[in-house]
This record gives structure tokens, C-alpha cells and sequence, in this order.
């Protein structure tokens, strides 16, 4: 709904699914990859304007739901995701996302936009974004265990942020890897399909899990881990939701986005509370050397936070909008009068007739 | 959108502010409002089937920015709301809010719903609600003390789910009065515009106050209570926002919706944490008897609660679908196979190539 007074902006740019295909396809999939990336880069290093809060959640038997809320002096931004892992039996997505951008100023809406692709981008861009840092110079070979919805996206960011060349692929699941196999033909990326994890990981130079059960499981143990390995962990995000055995964690300098929120949800959970960890935005602002050797184990333990949603909501914002994407609606009344919310319903004065 | 597959059901029901203008305009304000006080009592009667938690608050210079989650088994609920007193300087509404309805088996999003125009009616039929349970049987005169955007629909709501006759308005802002008088012409109502809150209050069975400013106020001192009255106060209704001097707590039985939130947000936070309350639940339930005599002065100090938000969102829900009002949105992606999002780009090849 367009404002009825040209000065009062109370429309909301929507951008659904259909329209951030649209925008991907128009971007480039590589290119959406690295805007998301440096737009990341960009809001970790100015870190402390943010207000950060651990997600809210509703667990129930088969999944949960979250609400992920963030904001700096000019926007609030906040998720709605949620994580059920038996939804692909009935045909539906594990995750499904959407989020919202508001002025602070004002509490006004901007943008409604979809978050499900948008946060599989994200998610990469964030996990390319910390092995940038953190992984050896040099990592051309990548392991990728759990070849699911995110897996595609992990590969071309890994390709364009660091350099990978050779992918080793396993699931659990091989119609999973035959997918990933067909979507990555032509990539100018070396497949290997792997009978095991054990075999996918072996010289890996970076170990991506991005594995889907809501379950302690153990996907890499210490005996695979090789000396200099950055480990990408994505898939372990809630309590009770891990991928790494402890013996893993113990080896590893251990890297999160927010320390207060990861104890809860990352693989950390297994961890006493003093167990050390750095915050990723220090290593990107060079307060962090991130990896100090060579031969050490990194160790991304990716949870997804809030301020990654910003910035990707703030990059489909502005691409959006440049791109002419997306429609306005009407999801806040546009009133001539703002104390006159009863003036909303005086088109047909009959509806307040008594009863 | 419509799902590409039949049996994939991932499209969302969008009612925009002006799908909800329809919706009110087709049923009625009266039946609409009596509409979700029916659902309000109905899901205040299971109490205990929700998963309740004090809203989450962003509080900038200006105003603040909430999210207001809520869940049963079936549904999970949130509310997005700002609260801006400054915003009607630039023609903007003080309270703009929307709200999602989602499955918590899968977390579909199943309703996305404008709650600015909807939460009005929501909150007039919790007030009234309450009044029906707490106010002196016969009570005919409301004093109504700030005659803003919500001072209509609290009024249609008096008069049909209480039996209120005759009103006496005042407002610091005379305008804000001309418009309630304008807007209530012809509704079966006796309005009184009084030069004050003591000319207003004085015989009223019923107060209601309703103001806006985010402040420490005190629109009602001990002084202006009359035996047997009973206090809807409404603007109260985040941490520094209080409408009464502690005085009139202290003279009042005093019933809140969620009392952990009351403590933060109410007129009670003016009150040590011992001081005595109860949920209106329990009085709507028959587990606490309400008012106890004539004489006794009750008090609704109301904040709004996300049950209420989740009653009024079943209500548009349920409304809209029987109606046929409002549009399906795609918010989340409909896929053929839900674990190949990258699938979602396939229809341009050109996205994926190296960069």
C-alpha cells in the first residue's frame, strides 16, 4: 500500500523468495557471496555499536524456533528461523527464515525479506570469512561432511574467500552427495566422493561439518585431526545439537562469533564454562593473531548470530533497492492522522453501529 | 506464491493493514471485538498450555522495539511492537505493530498479520474482559483519560462487553478529545468533554486510563478514588512508563495479565516485589473470586501480553481464511526436494561460474 501523504513513510519493501532468486540470479551467486561477506566484515569490526542478545527459543519435540533480535543506534534487525529435522520427510525445508529491519528512530519497518537462501549464504560467507583468518595460507583442500541444503554454498564461498580447489565429500545420506555432485559440476572445483568421513577428511587442509541431527553426535573424533587443519563446525547450533567429540575442542584454539550465546549452542556446550575461546571479530580486527602456527588445529565453532542477519538483511536491502526488487506493503497503516487509528475504519461508518 | 508441489505447503497467508480494515468493516467493530474477547477468554482458560515468557525490549532515546513470543503445542506466536510517544510529531503512529502465527511442529509461518489496528482491538477486549470480571455489576460511566488512537475501540469495547452508557473524556491535547468526540457521534454513548482528570474521575464507576508519554506520570492520586471503582490502566506499560501514583496501588486489589512481565513493565514496578497481585486468569477461571465487596477499588494494571496477541492473531487467522481476505505470500521457498536449496538458482546457470 503506497502512503496516502507523500511525507509518511510507512511502507515495507517485501522481498520474498521468489524475488531473492531473482536478485541472486541477477547478482551472481559468487558475487552475492562476497557482498554478504564484506558486509560482515564490515559490522564485525564495529562490534561494540551493536546491542547483542543470545536467541530466544521454543523447543518442542521436533525442532525449534527462534527469534534472533539485534540492533546498533540506527536499525533493528531480528530473525524468525527454525530447525526441525524431520520436516524433509513431509517434504519441507529443516530451516526456514525470514527477518526484518527497522529504524530504531522510529520503530518503522523497512524491510520484510525471506532468510532461508539468504541465511545459507550467509552462513558461508561467515564460515569463509573466519577460514580466511584462521586457515593455513594456502588451504586448497577442503573435507565436507553433511552435504545437505548448505552444502553448495559452503563450496563456492570456500572457492571465492579462500582459495579451495578440491572438495572430499561425504554423507550419510549418498543421494545428498549425488546432488552436490551434479550441483557442482562445472565449478572449477576436484570432487571426491568418500565412502567415509574418516577417508574425506584425510589431508584435508580445512574439515567442514555442516550435518543436520539434532543429536550429540560425534562426526570427527581426535584421531582424524592432522596437524594445521582449520575445522569449519556449522552444524551443531543448539543445546543438545553437537558434531564434535570433546577430545576435538581440546585440541583445537577455538574461534566463536558470540562467546555468550555459543557456551549455549555451539560445541562448546560440552565445555566447562572457562573453557577459552575467541570472539572472531577480535582476529578480524587485529586484536587476535588467530592461528599462531602452522601445525595448530583452528577451530570456527559456527553457531550463527544475529548480527549476521543484519548484515545479510542490510545487503538485501540495499541490493534490493539498486536492483529494483521487491514490492511495497502495506504492513504498518499509512493514517492521515496518527492518533485517528479509529479513522482507519470511517469508510463505511455502519461498522460501528451498536450491536 | 503457490507451492509447486501440492502437498508442499509452505506458502503464508499475508492480511496487510488494509486486508484488516476489510476484515473489521465486513464483520463489524463490535462483533470484531467481541469476536477476540471470545478467543481471549477461551486461551486465558488454558493458561497452562502456553509456553510464556516476558517480552524482549530494545530501549533506545525515543522509544523502544519489542518482540513478544508465545507458544502452545500446536502454535507459536510472536508480535513485533514499537512504542514512540515523539513519532506522532512526524505523522507517525506512537505503536506500529505485525505478528506471525507459525506450526510448531514444522515452523511453517502460517499467518503474517498487521497488529497495529488489531492490537487496539485486542487490548480494548482484554480491558473489557477484565471490567466484565472485576468492575461493580450495573457500572454504567467510564471516565476515559487520554482520548488517543486507542480511545475509540476501549470505548465500543466498554459499551458492549460491560454496558458503559455515558463517558467522560479528557486529554492534555484538546484535539485528541475533538476527534474521540467526532468519531463516537451517533454510537449510543453520552460523552462529557471535562477541563481535567478530577472533572472526569469524579462518579465514574469506571477509569480508564490510557495515556502515552514514556514517563513516570501520575494521571490518578489517591485522592480522586472513589469506593467501589474500578481502574483499567492501560498506558503503563514499560519499565519507566508508569500513570499512577503508588498511592492508588496501595489502596487498590490489584490483577495483572503475566505477572513476571507486570513486575518489569506495570504500574507495579513501582511496588516492592512481594506486593500482592493476581492473574486475571485465575478470576476469569473461577480460582479467585475478583472483586470482594462494593466498596473495594480494582484495578487492571493492563501491559498486554503475548497470549493476547496469539488470540488475536487465531482470530484474523480463522477470520480472514472464513472471509476470504488477504493473499499468500512466499516467504519461505517451496522446493521440489527440500535438501537442494542451491536448486532454487538452477534456472540460470550462468550464477554459479567462477567468479
Amino acid at each position: 500500500m503506497a502512503s496516502q501523504s507523500s511525507f509518511i513513510h510507512t511502507d515495507t519493501l517485501y522481498v520474498g523468495a521468489r524475488d531473492l532468486v531473482r536478485l541472486v540470479q541477477r547478482q551472481g551467486l559468487p558475487a552475492s557471496i562476497a557482498g554478504v561477506a564484506e558486509q560482515l566484515r564490515r559490522d564485525f569490526l564495529r562490534w561494540d555499536d551493536f546491542e547483542k542478545t543470545p536467541r530466544i527459543a521454543n523447543h518442542s519435540r521436533d525442532g525449534v524456533i527462534e527469534l534472533m533480535p539485534v540492533a546498533d543506534a540506527e536499525r533493528f534487525a531480528f530473525k524468525y528461523v527454525n530447525g526441525h529435522p524431520k520436516n524433509t520427510r513431509e517434504g519441507l525445508p529443516t530451516v526456514m527464515a525470514f527477518g526484518v529491519l527497522a529504524d530504531v528512530a522510529t520503530g518503522a519497518p523497512r524491510l520484510l525479506s525471506e532468510l532461508t537462501l539468504t541465511t545459507a549464504i550467509r552462513t558461508a560467507a561467515t564460515s569463509a570469512l573466519a577460514a580466511r583468518a584462521l586457515a593455513r595460507p594456502g588451504s586448497r583442500r577442503m573435507a565436507l561432511i553433511g552435504n545437505g541444503a548448505q552444502a553448495e554454498f559452503q563450496a563456492i564461498a570456500f572457492r571465492d574467500l579462500v582459495g579451495v580447489r578440491e572438495l572430499r565429500l561425504f554423507d550419510v545420506d549418498p543421494a545428498a552427495t549425488a546432488k552436490l555432485v551434479r550441483n557442482l559440476a562445472g565449478q572449477g572445483l576436484d570432487l571426491t566422493v568418500c565412502a567415509s568421513t574418516v577417508e574425506a577428511v584425510r589431508g584435508a587442509d580445512i574439515v567442514t561439518t555442516v550435518t543436520a541431527d539434532k543429536a550429540n553426535a560425534t562426526i570427527l573424533t581426535p584421531e582424524l585431526l592432522e596437524p594445521g587443519m582449520h575445522l569449519n563446525a556449522v552444524g551443531g547450533d543448539c543445546p543438545g545439537k553437537t558434531e564434535l567429540h570433546r577430545g576435538v575442542l581440546e585440541r583445537a584454539a577455538v574461534f566463536v562469533e558470540f562467546e555468550p550465546q555459543t557456551r549455549i549452542e555451539g560445541e562448546i556446550q560440552q565445555m566447562p564454562a572457562d573453557f577459552p575461546v575467541t570472539e572472531l571479530w577480535r582476529v578480524l580486527a587485529g586484536q587476535h593473531p588467530g592461528r599462531r602456527a602452522d601445525e595448530e588445529v583452528t577451530l570456527f565453532d559456527s553457531v550463527g548470530f544475529a548480527l549476521e542477519d543484519y548484515s545479510a538483511l542490510t545487503w538485501v536491502h540495499d541490493t534490493a533497492l539498486s536492483l529494483g526488487i521487491g514490492q511495497r506493503i502495506d504492513l504498518v497503516p499509512a493514517q492521515d492522522d496518527p492518533k485517528d487509528l479509529f479513522g482507519l475504519l470511517r469508510q463505511e461508518r455502519a461498522v460501528v453501529r451498536a450491536q
